[in-house]
């Protein structure tokens, strides 16, 4: 697709003949074939890959199995299961086609526990299609973009008997779990996983009809604090004025990290973020959604957060501290005349290009530990932290994608960020220096990780013919030599 | 006791004679039956009379009846069980001695829960002596007080033939839930429970042979506050940044209600706080725990309360203001990247004199309504009130009661404060407006409810001692004329 241009709203261009003829003949088979591949994208559904669950271990591995499988019937030349401390990752390869550049692709196929159970329409593992959608345990995140990936490749293979690109697949079973093991396999197989560009299908779209590209995730610094004051829990008609109550220094300590305005106020916080520039934020200010929008959709009597930003900004583009949890004392019904002997908190901070997690995490702590009441000691627990990602969004790869999707939907392709964290995107950007293509095709409304997942089918059709050309516009952006 | 002086730390005077020898005999009687008494209280700590826990419904009333048959043996001449819509009051009375004062005694027959259960040495209830004390639910809160009062009037009943002052007995089943009845059960029966002192013994010592009546208790209102934001839960990367997180504006509004030096900072909270005189600040002082003794003992870094007064002075006549429980979010192991939709907390004040419970809410209420931070709605729900309690410590009800616990103790009566509530001791106060005595037998380590409660035996016989020594003075230092 060397006409691609390096403007991230361009239109779609065609590209040359022959590979636009290859990709069509693929896309007729996939219509042709279209009520076999939904039925076994039924299948996969139906097993319980909750990879939280130990219970569901042998589930989990079922499923490896029938990916696997599923990868050697798409024609891979090579498939194997790769064991690892927990749940085993799926690799197949096609290197069919030296001289010709290589796509990592990655997904997985665990899901999310599924309680409450009974707010599911209906079962969660009993995949039902109604009104156009398949509903279902990881429908949409993420065994149907898994799904898709390996039936594109199925399609090519079949039709035109080999792939456009070499391809490496990397399909894992530890997502849901913070792919514990994922980072570690990737560092192991440098080499081996080499690629010119990586392919995910794990976000979504800007909204029904509107393709986009994800090309930031926010990163990731998790942390709990504990006060501790006396030895056990006290009466407060006993003690009450005698020590300081843990959830006061709590609410005292806690009140520390914001100002009225929404800042954080830890020191040193904001230093390395990136600012925003007055393009980036025209661009997000073509997107964002009203206010009023947000506010009958969140029903809130008012929007809030760091003062100068718009929320879409605030949401894509600058960092945040969350308290996600507090706890302390008597939670039931009614009253209790108890000053407790310990309370505590859960933060999380999301965060922006160039933070680092663990140095977040130590400032925090520090801020913490200067702004301790008297009276209580203090315990910091540190959680696992990602790093924040941004992709080049002008990056011929990323531009090839934007152009398949453009041409797939009929509508421009929207560059967009995303609010949360995928940690294992920004690990494949240090460890394989490839550019990252996150193109998604779920919907924030999906329902993933609650109840009544489901997944469009149009956006099943559409993505699907994204996905073929983007494999045949590859060869043309990916001018790189490939390393198989 | 003529020559009963009026100064608090008064040493112990000799009544009148015939008195003396009266007293004598009943306490002959007591050590004479000092066995099968024990035997009966710990029939009465068998009785499981839970009064929060609906499943010991009949074991209350049964515990109710056992009472009452101990008072009609003890020779009260009316005993009755009088039923509410909770657990039934029992009511005893011996009017036979016309032209002399009245006593109306009050104590209660249920108890705690004794969850958790394993924690107990023995069963709760399974009454066990060891090492000179009674192991058993409720045997330091209020069986054992309640059967010295039951005991010491059958010994008098028993030696003299009849009692030395018109006795009224009100023992209630529901102390331990709040007393719901009883404020309304003393308001219509005003006229008939008219008395000339109030002797209630379910207070402490000051400690280990430190005789103590307690003259203040601290008033409660409580209170609970609510912040709602979003709809529901929300992921904090897709919605980070956007709306307030209420627990972010939960510590907010919780932490503008003390300042650094632990003044409570709603307006007016102060205004009607009877300020305390030099001499009550000594008498503080003299019986103060030193700060060391306080700090093991709790096992905190430091002490903590209000600037400018002690720790006892803190706790005994100064109010707080306490978070005893606070919730929101996520608080399993781990993190979870929730904005919570609600948070909320638990508040209650420990009032002193003279501070209206309901005004102290509607201030805190205010307060919160004029600090809610944007983007989140406050509710406020209100508990139940109880007002704080001050005795005249120099009427001469009180300092005959203080000479009789010197003269059982062989050492000085402390008079002192308590930092808890009993608010039907404020109820008695207001409706009968007669003086109340608050003579406990209890020990502060006593672990009333919670595991493994117990009393001391050597306070069980020099409290027997205490209490006949006192109904024998009454009649000559009160010489209201009762209304019987």
């Amino acid at each position: 697709m060397t006409e691609g241009t390096s403007h991230p709203h361009a239109h779609p261009s065609p590209g040359n003949a022959s590979e636009n003829a290859a990709a069509e003949r693929a896309l007729e088979y996939l219509a042709a074939h279209r009520e076999a591949h939904l039925q076994g994208l039924l299948d996969f559904l139906r097993l319980k890959s909750i990879s939280a669950l130990p219970a569901h271990r042998d589930d989990v591995r079922r499923t490896a199995r029938f990916v696997a499988e599923a990868l050697k019937e798409a024609g891979l030349s090579t498939v194997r299961i790769e064991e690892t401390k927990g749940h085993p990752i799926v690799y197949g390869e096609w290197l069919g086609a030296p001289g010709r550049p290589t796509v990592l692709l990655y997904g997985h196929y665990d899901v999310q526990p599924v309680d409450p159970e009974a707010l599911w329409t209906t079962p969660p593992f009993e995949p039902d299609i109604r009104d156009g959608k398949i509903y279902a345990r990881g429908a949409s995140d993420d065994k149907g973009p898994v799904w898709m990936h390996i039936k594109a490749l199925e399609a090519m293979m079949n039709t035109a008997g080999s792939l456009p690109v070499n391809v490496k697949v990397l399909i894992e079973g530890e997502e849901e779990i913070g792919s514990p093991h994922l980072e570690p396999y990737v560092a192991r197989h440098r080499e081996a996983l080499r690629a010119d560009v990586v392919l995910i299908s794990d976000t979504t779209l800007l909204g029904p009809g509107q393709p986009a590209i994800t090309v930031g995730l926010r990163g990731l610094a998790a942390l709990e604090v504990r006060l501790k004051g006396a030895r056990g829990d006290l009466h407060s008609g006993l003690y009450g004025g005698i020590v300081m109550n843990p959830i006061q220094a709590l609410v005292q300590l806690l009140s520390t990290l914001h100002d009225a305005d929404g800042r954080v106020r830890v020191p040193g916080f904001y230093d390395d973020v990136r600012p925003l520039s007055a393009e980036e934020r025209a661009a997000m200010a073509a997107l964002a959604p009203t206010e009023d929008q947000l506010l009958s959709e969140l029903d809130v009597p008012a929007l809030f957060g760091e003062a100068g930003y718009t929320p879409l900004e605030r949401n894509w583009a600058r960092p945040t501290l969350e308290l996600n949890g507090i706890f302390g004392g008597f939670q039931d019904e009614g009253i209790k005349t108890v000053i407790p002997s310990t309370a505590g908190a859960k933060i999380s901070c999301r965060l922006v290009p160039d933070q680092d997690p663990k140095r977040i995490q130590a400032l925090i702590a520090d801020h913490l530990r200067r702004h301790t009441p008297p009276g209580v000691t203090l315990e910091v627990t540190f959680f696992d932290t990602g790093r924040p990602f941004l992709a080049p969004a002008d990056h011929p790869a990323v531009q090839a994608a934007a152009d398949a999707l453009s041409q797939a939907y009929g509508k421009e392709t929207a560059f967009i960020r995303m609010g949360g964290s995928i940690p294992i995107v920004e690990a494949f950007d240090r460890l394989l220096g490839a550019p990252i293509v996150l193109m998604g095709f779920g919907l924030p409304t999906e329902n993933f990780h609650a109840p009544d997942e489901h997944f469009h089918l149009e956006n099943y059709d559409r993505g699907l013919e994204a996905l073929v050309r983007s494999f045949y516009a590859f060869p043309e952006t990916l001018r790189t030599a490939p390393s198989v």
